[in-house]
């Protein structure tokens, strides 16, 4: 086998085998396929596609690259939620505590961030003590005690994603759908999960521009999963609008605190109970109706912060600041950002918002930058109103002072504003 | 300017500027943007192709790569030949001399073969004496003395299309007409002639397997050529009927010195008389038949071999065996190669053949192989022919008898035998 045969063909649009898939990936990782040829390949990919089979074993041969987390002792109750490009994810937090709290095991391994957007271990971090690396032993022994557990990656998952993903980067390859797909569905299939929840954003800042693609997308992630065994369910999102209202570490614990007490942000309470009722439903495998009832059930009822409590306590954190969660936005300086004009807001930029809170000292601009936990940006305002020049339109958080006026900078660039009220957009498009 | 953003553009279909293609271009030489970049890019330029204006940009990017020979001098007078990829081409050895002797001026840099390909240069050296290495200015001297010189390629001329061909060749990227028109192009344009006569090869061998995209190769070729003010014409032809009978260095000039005498294989001089007086009316500014006419005439009258014998004894070459030819058909050990079974002989495989007469010593399968320069294969047969089993289909000539067992070997791979008579096909199928 060669790579130049397996590149041809894929070129001339014909159906590759799982065994020149393998070739390719398998030969990328141990270096007998050379980078200059996986490009080609990948760029073949954009314009020939794969077919269901093809993206199945392109899937397996990354998942298998690396280490599989075994979480078959939970069976279906083991339940995992991804969301396509986000900034500030913070529904993890929330969605996590609300689905062990009925009986879900949530075994997750999450990420640090970069640039623009935040992880969830970091987010985690910014509560004292919590301990985010957790032994195999630890990590599985408390999924199976209370539920639940958070650590950052230890393992070597889906490292062929890994690889692939830097080279797509830059050679224009990344919007593929067959290339997307696996991509995801490697690393979720590999952490182990039996349900999956996947929420796949669609609008202007998403990789994918329209509801249609959207669905095309999460199509193709439910055939891989179903093909390996697993449920998976997909919601097809809008990102045109910001996710609540909060982007910093410290910050973003404040609002899945809210959250988790009824006092949420409208748009994000309601995507939360939206993932958390379809996770449920499939680990419980009971009908949406009745997951839902049971997720308001959970947060009315406290159940769901309680078992938020419960989970950072075990993992060594300080719950003080839970309990008293006004005590999560107490910033060495604070600072309004103020409107330059008049009008209805028709763009909040999340990735520029993203950008600003890094600026702060809330991100990496670097891998090994240090964060400043409490640092970030409140919203004051939301996509649709009016406003007037001087209203207030964010509250700026950080240690540093002198970090104001760069993240006004690029604030300048997040806000639009229009004479006409914007039409509002849908928040969910579509259950798949 | 991003390698990224110029590949997305192609990518998308979109036309790149001049400056786009340069960037890529010369930031492939200096090493700015890698390999990886490349290679995608020329994926989705095999896809979304280039139009006339790209493809010119991309020729004169690779040509002012490397050196340029400045023939400006001669004026149209200065004429070279291109064929797209044949097996052992003889053509220059017999064309040059003829066109010189009517007044064109050959100014050829040459190179040697590898592979199954023979090079003009090799061919050439097979002449004890024959000094191929000349300095710039005696190239230059002898050309406008006796209207002919053909040196081994000394200088640097387009290295960035040996870059890319390199890459394209690993890469599954080389059949696409802008890039190979642009290849080949670049190439001859850096060599300075400026009438060029192109001889577009297609057929199931050949890289163009039809007419159409010959045609259409051949359109792009002249198109750039016109664009940098040059002269050019392109003849399509047959690749399925393999030119000549004689395969090897000492032997093709033995062939050649046979059609420059009147008494050459019907073939291989109809495509010569063809390519010659092309070139003669470009250089010259007459019409095509006053032109095959005063070609008739040197073969006829003896002046085009009397020119090769003028340039020959110039280069420094012996030409005792250009006089009394079959002391080039003196190999130390001969074999009849005969046919295994009878039938209509339907295909002589060119590249088999050529890789056959490689393995009797006639060319080089690692760059410093040392040549047998009396090694080759002669046809005894033509395509077309009904052979009795038993027949002589080839006679091998090589220095060393031990040889012979491994080519007959190939040789069984490059002959079919079919019941039936297969129909004549057109030699020139057209002329641009």
């Amino acid at each position: 086998m060669r790579a130049y045969d397996i590149i041809y063909k894929k070129r001339q649009g014909l159906e590759l085998s799982k065994e020149e898939i393998e070739f390719m990936i398998n030969g990328y990782m141990d270096g007998s396929v050379a980078d200059y040829q996986v490009s080609a390949f990948l760029m073949a990919v954009c314009f020939s596609s794969m077919n269901e089979n093809e993206t199945f074993y392109l899937t397996d041969a990354m998942m298998r690259s690396g280490d599989l987390v075994d979480l078959s002792r939970f069976g279906k109750l083991s339940v995992d939620k991804h969301s396509t490009g986000g900034v500030g994810d913070k529904t993890t937090l929330i969605v996590a505590p609300i689905v062990a709290s009925l009986g879900c095991k949530v075994a997750k391994m999450s990420g640090r961030g970069l640039g623009h957007t935040g992880g969830t271990v970091d987010k985690l971090e910014s509560i004292e003590g919590y301990k985010s690396s957790l032994s195999s032993e630890e990590f599985l022994e408390q999924v199976t005690k209370i539920g639940i557990a958070v650590t950052g990656q230890s393992g070597n998952l889906a490292p062929a994603d890994k690889k692939l993903y830097a080279l797509r980067d830059v050679t224009a390859t990344v919007d593929s759908i067959p290339l997307i797909a696996s991509s995801i569905m490697s690393k979720k299939l590999a952490s182990g999960a039996q349900s999956i929840v996947l929420d796949v954003k669609c609008g202007s800042g998403a990789f994918m521009k329209d509801v249609e693609s959207a669905k095309a997308l999460a199509s193709a992630m439910i055939d891989i999963g179903t093909k390996f065994g697993r449920s998976v369910r997909a919601l097809i999102t809008n990102m045109d609008v910001p996710l609540g209202l909060f982007v910093g570490n410290a910050l973003e614990i404040y609002e899945a605190v809210q959250v988790l007490s009824g006092k949420g942000e409208k748009n994000l309470t309601e995507i939360c109970i939206s993932l958390a009722s379809n996770m449920v439903s499939l680990a419980l495998n009971i009908d949406i109706k009745e997951a839902k009832s049971r997720v308001n059930d959970a947060i009315a009822s406290g159940n769901a912060l309680n078992k938020m409590k419960e989970w950072l306590s075990l993992q060594g954190g300080d719950i003080s600041k839970i309990n008293q969660p006004e005590l999560l936005l107490n910033a060495k300086c604070k600072k309004e950002y103020k409107a330059k004009k008049c009008g209805y807001i028709s763009n909040i930029n999340a990735e520029c918002v993203g950008i600003a809170s890094m600026l702060l000292g809330a991100g990496r601009a670097k891998k090994d930058d240090i964060i400043d936990y409490s640092a970030g940006i409140e919203l004051k305002c939301r996509y649709g109103e009016y406003v007037n020049e001087g209203d207030t339109l964010c509250v700026l958080y950080s240690s540093n002072e002198a970090l104001f006026e760069g993240c006004e900078k690029k604030l300048n660039e997040s806000f639009s504003f229009d004479n006409e009220k914007p039409s509002e957009s849908k928040l969910i498009y579509d259950t798949l």
